[in-house]
């Protein structure tokens, strides 16, 4: 028996898996029924034929509440009805999650829901493909930022946090109180890339958060952010650091485009790469 | 003429180039003089007979005081008298920097200095090599970390770091004001990564700071520190997941012997990778 991490990886040459995921959609059609299973990757298709499945776990899975989380374990089978071009026919299941009803909002309900609703129920809003898509899609710009970064020299460091003072003037900075002293939260790691220039760690990286006291009425606050933030020596001119900051994008802005493909489908979105010198 | 970024790669056949760093140390023989160069990844020998090189560069640069930072241009020519081969003979140079006299404390000398001369001086004791290998092996175990936990399909994540309260019991807060509410510095990511379990987003990890206001009379303060924090779903039990820290602790410590080789052998380290299981 085989369990499946990736619905999408499932072939009819499995035999017998496991699967694991969310109960998305139930159709009971009398003598047969079809539950959607989604996991991280894509859904699956359990097919219940009420004759040939077990009559107690037939009775029970079909009565599962929408975003029940379930393992089913089951025949893989060849059908031409199904995006995959295979179904489950499930010989038994362990229910790990009963969802409660009704639910605050749907997953894959075409109706809008008011942001706060998304916001409370956060947990919920990330099963909708296109929510998980930015989250995939962000953790890949970040390998492939540092991908690039690495490529050329840069060492990744992680500078403090916690400052005994600001690194640029203008921001406003979140005051704490470290022991007996006031400190602030960095607002960039400015001054210690400096510095590690002056170590001879001619080429450094940081992606962490960075922190800025600054109300704003957008949803893009500088509160808390997370900051690529890159420094090099010896440069001969403005020009070199353009061009070092096209290599990085354009390594980030192809890789997405090959890499995200099914996320920037599914967000439908293209990614047009623009020819270099920008 | 190629403008060299790491000497250890200089070969003859560069003919002219451009090497830049630190005046390591000089020896004035009187009718040669020689200087070694440090850069990031190791040190060349500059070699000025006085009656072939310019007067004047011959002078000056032969007088700089140690640690001060050159850019130099010229010949590079075999020689049995380095260790990488080969040296070069400089026609022209240009002072990016002149170290101040006398230095707070030396980069090669074996004299010990105090570890507060140390730390006010910082950016000096990081050209150290051995210094520098720590900051290389610590980037190095980052983005073997990294490789081993992508590689077992974990999606990595930013989480906040400016909390509304604390995630676990015990570890003390550092307050911070956040406009008109009190709020806290994280102590951990992990009431974000369980809660990205209920998501879908079956296996997470996060690289990045986290804060407790702990006292402490050791060199090893918690109150802020980088951690690698990871969450996976579906598991059968605690075996799996040491299997997993397994996988990843020994990705780590197999990739740091390979390309940590020439750091850990300035550590006079070795790594053993311990046989699996643990």
């Amino acid at each position: 028996m085989t369990v499946i991490r990736d619905s999408s990886s499932i072939t009819v040459d499995d035999g017998t898996v496991t699967v694991r995921g969310w109960v998305q959609d139930t159709r009971n059609m009398g003598g047969i029924s079809f539950i959607v299973l989604r996991d991280r990757h894509g859904t699956v298709q359990l097919t219940l034929p009420k004759k040939k499945v077990d009559p107690d776990m037939f009775a029970t899975i079909t009565k599962l509440p929408r975003e029940s989380v379930i393992s089913v374990t089951g025949e893989v089978k060849a059908s031409n009805q199904t995006e995959l071009g295979l179904e489950i026919i499930p010989s038994s299941y362990v229910l790990e999650s009963e969802a409660g009803t009704p639910l605050p909002m749907g997953v894959i309900d075409k109706v809008n829901v008011e942001m706060d609703t998304r916001l409370n129920n956060r947990f919920m809003d990330l099963r909708k493909p296109e929510i998980r898509a930015v989250f995939e899609l962000k953790a890949m710009m970040v390998e492939l930022i540092e991908e690039a970064v690495r490529e050329n020299g840069f060492i990744q460091v992680y500078t403090p946090k916690i400052n005994a003072a600001g690194a640029e003037g203008g921001a406003e900075l979140f005051k704490i109180q470290y022991f007996d002293k006031p400190a602030f939260l960095a607002q960039s790691p400015q001054l210690y890339k400096q510095i590690l220039m002056s170590t001879g760690l001619d080429r450094v990286f940081e992606l962490g958060p960075a922190f800025r006291a600054e109300q704003s009425n957008t949803n893009r606050l500088v509160t808390e952010f997370i900051s690529f933030d890159g420094e090099m020596s010896w440069i001969e001119n403005e020009e070199e650091v353009m061009r070092m900051i096209e290599t990085i994008i354009d390594h980030v802005l192809t890789g997405l485009k090959e890499r995200g493909k099914k996320q920037l489908e599914i967000l439908g979105k293209e990614i047009t790469v623009p020819a270099r010198p920008y």
